[in-house]
């Protein structure tokens, strides 16, 4: 059946298998002291335009979380996420796991804004028990968000400045980065990410890997003996090279881009289809997913034919849904489902 | 000078100091293993009603707090409470210390509604993707809460109600209770308490004592090895006594409640002091304590004559300020205050 | 250069990696909940000869130590374990991170042993204080052991024996578990493991693929929402496929024990030419490690040709270094080795 | 009855009771901000003569350990400790709790020694995995120990000097500090104490107060917002005072060692009475406890007419068992255990 469900349906980009088969024999040392990690982060420090950039390979985006949030938080502090954040939803409470507080804020369209957060730690830091609160140790933001919106370059330039202003790190969950720096009309790049921000990763599993997520430390801040906190998580690979060889294909011949710049595409057929066809869009988004409010009945006939995502009851007879494409979809596959609307 | 900051301010009551002495050289058996526990232990069960009842004495709130929530909850549960409640705001993350999430819910003057509860409750569970999340495992209300406002005997029922239909334990944060049981009009007792909730604590720290609150678990359902879970937070007195002989002395002739009294009466002629004099109050409460908005200029003069706590900004010109009555304020430093309003 | 350094030093078996080319185009849902998933826990429940065997894939062995351990566990409970054992000493106190202790106990040969575990126990509970102690909550055993020695049926099912007559589950960590089941004269099969042990994992990266371990609990004994604490532990995979692809696969034909008798053949070469030679053993092991005391001029010439792994310090001029095979050993490269001492 | 059961069985030296009732009506700000926990820190100050010393209180000794040694471990540390350190066995896992696993190295008598210190950290260094292990972060001793016995001055400063060397804080758990400072021929002052450990604590509750221990910072170290980190481990008492002003009147006319040389002088007494009878020591110690091996027949005849603790089984035969004096203990009561004997 054509699926739409999500961008983590397949198995891996075809290159990063071939590259899997040519390596296979080869003996490497363990832990991710290959050369195929080596090579990976040297590509993906020039990709960031940065060269002091410290990257580390993890395996999935809740991990990924849960190791940055802790080993950067004083265990004193939490850290400031959206409402809608995946760390505050949908991560099963890994970052209370360790021990930290998510202080939410209000979010519009899945963003923080940078007036909000300034306004949080003003009121913190005027509270006179403030003592008696968890001190906000940390920004985390989404690129793309949850709800497949993107910031603008500006945008994440003041939520930077707030956070120096407070001396807290700015952290950008990049789980679908991929269909952000190839989303619609954005002005974001990879180095601006990286000058930006403090600390974020470059997610692999929703964009071609198998699996596999990089941590890049942008500003020489990584965690003292942060390989041993990965290992005390639970999260060293002791084939680290599966990792590696995944970035290292995904950074060579922009791989990387040209898997999201596909989803982008795909989406941009399929919304304008939805567009033609008059259908309701919950809210625009420039990137993989898209969120369509469908009358259930409709709904229940599409759900034959295609696979979507559930998101949530719109009211008793509607339903926002989600069609995701990804560096997989065939414009075949969206030339299907257009037929079908 | 004249202080309403709080209800922590002095010692104890002198009965409690009385009766510290008068046991001082008894030899007695440590860890909550002597004869006072265990007349304090029976005198709280006959107050509440409830044979059942399994009491265990601890020092402080937080702690309380800290240890019920962790010891009934399962790993892959959180704690529902207020925005407002003090586990989610001034406990220093106590709470997420101990690995678990508080569920924010929106508050009506610092309490919880019993349909609001249902409606997470019902949302969790249609949520497909609820396995990912944090799974509700707990309510958590304070009663009076924070802004010293009570719970109907109705409400509680209805709170309980849910609570029993998605199998989840209530749980009162008592902190303040001989407030709330004295306060006006209310229609709540110890007996309700230890009908409707699962289980409670009764606030010796605020009302009286030295230090210590008595968790009373109501359903037979004390975790397995409660003691030892209690040591593991470090929070296992070694001279027990000290809190079995301040609970034995609240307990004895009615102490308890006397003490909650006093301060409800003095906070009422306050009250209609702020009244008479035009005041605004900031919302009406019928416990030991009084929300004033004042005009800053007005709140920094009051504030060279008598203590009192600021509580919030409300605009640029207006600050929320809270007078807090207690077992030991006078009524001739309630005077003394009119007399300055 | 030759390399004897470990068993995790190639990529995978290629039936694995073929499998991955095979299917990777399927759309296959998220999470673990793909077909592929299903039939490897088929596979693996009749392999095991327990029908009621439940099965999650996991990506790492302290990873899996880690979930398992803590899932199990009792918030006032600890681990039993050999001094020497994996969770004790290499996983950088990832059991501990997780609020546990673990309890150590004496080994022989990496093995701990019934009348010891019997023993510990009997004094915990004889102790007039145990209540202020950590409780043993569950004995981790490993097989074959970091010592690469294996336990007898007899071993197993006495220590069985101790955890059944004090209700603690028995773990065996089987990060090895091919090398053991194909070891020279070792009575132990997979169904006996299953019928001693409460809950087991069949160590997959070390034993030819990718990543990947299974956990097997055998008694209906699955923590409640163990999707969950793993979503929490930062452990889930979105692409679940990855692990039931290689499981499948290592299930099919006997891959699995197949991958460990080459091992174990390629051990015995090599430790009939140490033998031979006159090398001095460390201990004498059934499996794929060789641990050899070498003096230290030998070692410095060896390793110019040869990676080998440096075990310990023996004394001032001598070394304890260990050789391991796997799955990928070939002859040729063995006899190179051998040719070389 | 007679009872030499322990340090903790009374309440508290008459002083302390009276400095509570003289100051009861006092109204004092909470959480330790008030005057009598200043002019208690003074007093600290100058008995350890250390001008830079910063000194907190908390309520018990498992809670301050649990919270000094979580609060200056880094996340990938763990603390050494003997393996009867009461971190390693009496606090029901409370170091674990935090995360942070206890790395047990042998003892004599109860100590620590520096040699044994050096070596592991030696070993820990040359290990080439040591980054998958936990990193020894800090050396936890007690004075007196477990066995009643006392580190000399030397003794403390080589320990002292291996701290150093290898960067991490030397902890000193003073539970009954009073009795070692008052031990026979110690050449351990306070100060010496103060000069040579970077944290410690003067244990209160066995040495006559209600509850209560002083940590001492000694070298400008204090953990950041480390009044938080006792917020959020529950360990906060809001009526601060009650711990200022017990160790406001122990550092008073010297109380506190008055106190620890009672216990010390009775110990005196009935360690001769001992001797002269004839009884055999399980091992000699300075201090107020008093470890004896009797018969099993004696003990139970023994135990009908004074209490004492069971300190474990010897042989078949004969058990230790421990004879404690304190602070209370009056000569006229150890003349009738002598008459006893």
């Amino acid at each position: 059946m054509l699926s739409f469900a999500n961008d983590y349906s397949e198995g891996a980009h075809e290159k990063i298998l071939q590259k899997l088969i040519d390596t296979n024999m080869e003996s490497l040392p363990g832990y991710g002291s290959d050369r195929y990690c080596d090579l990976a982060k040297e590509k993906i420090r020039e990709a960031c335009r940065c060269e002091d950039a410290d990257i580390h390979f993890l395996t999935g985006g809740t991990q990924t979380n849960q190791i940055v949030i802790d080993s950067m938080l004083a265990k004193y502090e939490g850290v400031i996420a959206a409402t809608t954040g995946h760390v505050n939803v949908h991560e099963a409470g890994a970052i209370e796991y360790t021990g930290h507080k998510v202080l939410e804020l209000p979010h519009t369209d899945g963003k923080l804004a940078a007036a909000e957060i300034g306004h949080y730690m003003e009121s913190f830091y005027g509270d006179v028990n403030h003592e008696h609160m968890v001190f906000p140790g940390m920004v985390y933001i989404t690129h793309p968000t949850e709800y497949g919106t993107l910031y603008t370059k500006r945008e994440l330039s003041d939520i930077s400045a707030v956070c120096t202003k407070y001396h807290v790190p700015l952290y950008l969950d990049g789980a679908r980065l991929g269909y952000g720096l190839a989303g619609e009309n954005t002005d974001v790049t990879l180095p601006d990410i990286a000058e930006y921000c403090d600390v974020f990763y470059i997610g692999g599993t929703k964009v071609g890997a198998l699996c596999g997520e990089a941590v890049v430390f942008t500003k020489r801040n990584t965690p003292a003996h942060f390989m041993t906190l990965i290992k005390q998580h639970g999260a060293l690979l002791a084939k680290g090279r599966l990792l590696g060889i995944q970035f290292d294909t995904l950074f060579t011949d922009d791989l990387y881009l040209e898997n999201g710049r596909n989803a982008i595409r795909m989406a941009g057929l399929l919304r304008n289809a939805f567009e033609e066809k008059g259908y309701t869009f919950y809210l625009k988004t420039p990137t993989n997913q898209i969120f369509i409010v469908l009358e259930n009945a409709r709904m229940r006939e599409l759900q034959d034919k295609v696979i979507f995502d559930f998101w949530e009851k719109y009211d008793e007879n509607h339903t926002v849904v989600r069609f995701a494409t990804s560096w997989a979809t065939s414009e075949e596959d969206v030339k299907k489902l257009i037929s079908l609307l």
